[in-house]
């Protein structure tokens, strides 16, 4: 399964120059900075009104969810639709876990920090994360320069003693790699940002079983303009801070959002449990998989780039082994004259994010797999013209 | 339009005691202490099928939004209906303004305060409310300790030279009054916070032109659940940093709830236009008007307590003159022996606020008049019950 047959779109080593393309081609920028998934728009047109939700005038006009959960605002139809979607992917253990929903796992990784930093030290905990790590930590970190909870870089070179928290981010986001905490030390915290542990991206090896694990829609399903993340979280004080901290932040999550993501998970995990029905996990895989492929080539055929390289992995819900299909591509530029890998792309009217924004260097850029088909075959045509500088491009 | 005639519910000024209401009686207390605004069920129910939408699988995955607006997550369908609502209610001055949106008016506060604080200054910047003020103020301000803003409590007694951040809730929560900043400096910048400032609530009697004001859909139509709040800003500047706010935060507001709102908005303003329709405001301020005139009676009835009393103004929308009919009441134990408010009333299952929270003191309580009917039945029962406490509550 994890090879090209299925394969659901056209795999060509060298994508199509369509007229449509021509244009777009020389006069706008294709943006892969954000992990925007709008390549899941596919799959979900093809369901056609399967996942359809309506919204009545009179619908969930209170405040309060119509559930018993700590999370007050969690609605119970969200609430079973994450239980049984992780149950069935094996990529999580929710028995005995709160769940506590958040805007986007971001408002999550707040809610988070908040819960484990210490309220009775002088200075704020240190918060770090292993180089290349997702650029955002620093600024949802710092951004209003709390006393709770101060960004101190690279869990690797962390040596402080005394209390930290440690986001694993696995697999990792920029780089792919399937990830374990690094800092030594007993005073640690950790929070397991576990967005691409599903299976389009990589084996699911097992199903984690950490304090606080972070999950979100927008990179499962792809409905990113939902904003809807939860937490699995083991300790209820911990829980019901996170609860607090959504509290005090929106007072709650968007109950319409929440209902839809409960209907659209409930199909994901329908058509799991049907060998008759396309199963959204396998048909986003073989995307995945076609389009890692064609970079690979494309990379190979240039030589100006190296990709990351994953192991093969048996994953528990393909049955199968897998290579893993990240969500973004690490590519480094090899070196020479051009060590900045974001200006020489830019330059080729393709916007990616720098190697610097992660706190790695320049010759490095993250790249969205993840974008609509034709702007990827666009992306790959321009990669593929850099080889030749010298072809108008 | 502001007297009885038109009223839409019983206007019985003892609540009738049903089998049902009696059970509860005995063992529920009821919950006034949110500002849970499932009065307006009724008006949606009416509404049939009118304000149904219909969410399809592949509708909104991205992040972005389909506009052109400085705040890139904001449907241009939300923006052009909130634009229309406060043409139509004549409430507000939208053109030249800036739209930001956000989950709910809380995190707006908070993209306000992120906003207007200076990043030069050693200290965190004061930030200031006319006691009694809004009870989540301070929490918002420091809930996770932040260096650019501290919470210094009562803009009347507020002495400090230098730069402030005053919050002007207009119409005030929690006791209804209209208000003017009251700080005295000219290096104070304001954050007028009108979630109240609509037809069933008080008189519109100019439109607000501020720098940063803030409305929220909850308390507008009801819809507390969709977490929708927007903010007209004056600034682009400060509309700016307050989208970059909500994009660190949580990655832009919920596409679902934000297309919910703007059809929910649409059909408020066509039916505002149409004389031959049922208007929202027309309906709910004959609600609000006749809860004020039950609360009032039974209040002088028993004697224990006090209300806030307001003046009569000309109302632009209403083209009418209107007393104002608050979302809560503000309750002041007249004194004696029993001074704790909220003691009183939980003892006679009446779960309110107490002043103290809003900067006050424990003789006042807020309660919320914008509950269920049959909980606002019981809640007058009980309060009337309260001059005879012999009687078994």
């Amino acid at each position: 399964m994890c090879g090209t047959d299925g394969c659901l779109v056209k795999c060509s080593s060298v994508p199509c120059a369509t007229p449509e393309n021509d244009m777009k081609d020389t006069s706008t920028t294709i943006n892969l900075d954000h992990g925007d998934p709008t390549m899941y728009e596919s799959y979900w047109r093809k369901m056609g009104n399967k996942c359809d939700i309506t919204f009545n005038g009179d619908d969930s006009l209170s405040y309060f969810a119509n559930g018993k959960s700590l999370c007050w605002f969690l609605e119970s139809k969200l609430e079973e639709q994450i239980k049984r979607l992780h149950s069935v992917v094996e990529n999580a253990i929710v028995d005995d876990y709160y769940i506590v929903v958040g805007t986007g796992s971001s408002q999550l990784m707040q809610a988070a920090l908040y819960a484990l930093s210490p309220t009775d030290q002088l200075e704020p905990i240190s918060v770090v994360s292993a180089t290349p790590f997702y650029s955002s930590y620093p600024e949802v970190t710092d951004f209003v320069k709390s006393g709770l909870h101060k960004w101190a870089g690279d869990a690797r070179t962390f040596e402080k003693n005394g209390p930290f928290i440690e986001f694993i981010t696995s697999p990792n986001n920029p780089d792919g790699v399937v990830r374990e905490p690094v800092v030594n030390g007993n005073q640690g915290k950790l929070i397991y940002d576990l967005a691409y542990y599903w299976p389009q991206y990589t084996a699911i090896t097992s199903p984690a079983n950490h304090d606080v694990m972070l999950f979100t829609i927008s990179k499962c399903t792809g409905h990113a303009g939902s904003r809807i993340g939860w937490a699995l979280v083991k300790d209820k004080e911990v829980a019901r801070k996170m609860t607090k901290f959504m509290e005090i932040s929106t007072i709650g999550v968007s109950k319409e959002a929440q209902l839809r993501a409960a209907k659209i998970l409930e199909v994901i995990s329908e058509r799991c449990l049907d060998p008759n029905m396309e199963n959204f996990f396998e048909y986003s895989q073989s995307l995945m998989t076609d389009r890692w492929q064609r970079l690979r080539q494309v990379v190979m055929a240039n030589g100006l780039f190296v990709l990351q390289k994953y192991p093969l992995q048996y994953c528990l819900f393909t049955k199968d082994f897998c290579e893993s299909h990240p969500a973004f591509a690490w590519l480094i530029c090899k070196g020479g004259e051009e060590e900045d890998c974001e200006k020489l792309l830019k330059e080729h009217k393709i916007h990616t994010r720098s190697g610097r924004r992660f706190g790695s260097d320049s010759r490095s850029v993250r790249i969205s797999m993840l974008s609509r088909g034709e702007d990827f075959n666009i992306f790959l045509q321009r990669l593929m013209a850099i080889q030749v500088p010298t072809n108008g491009n």
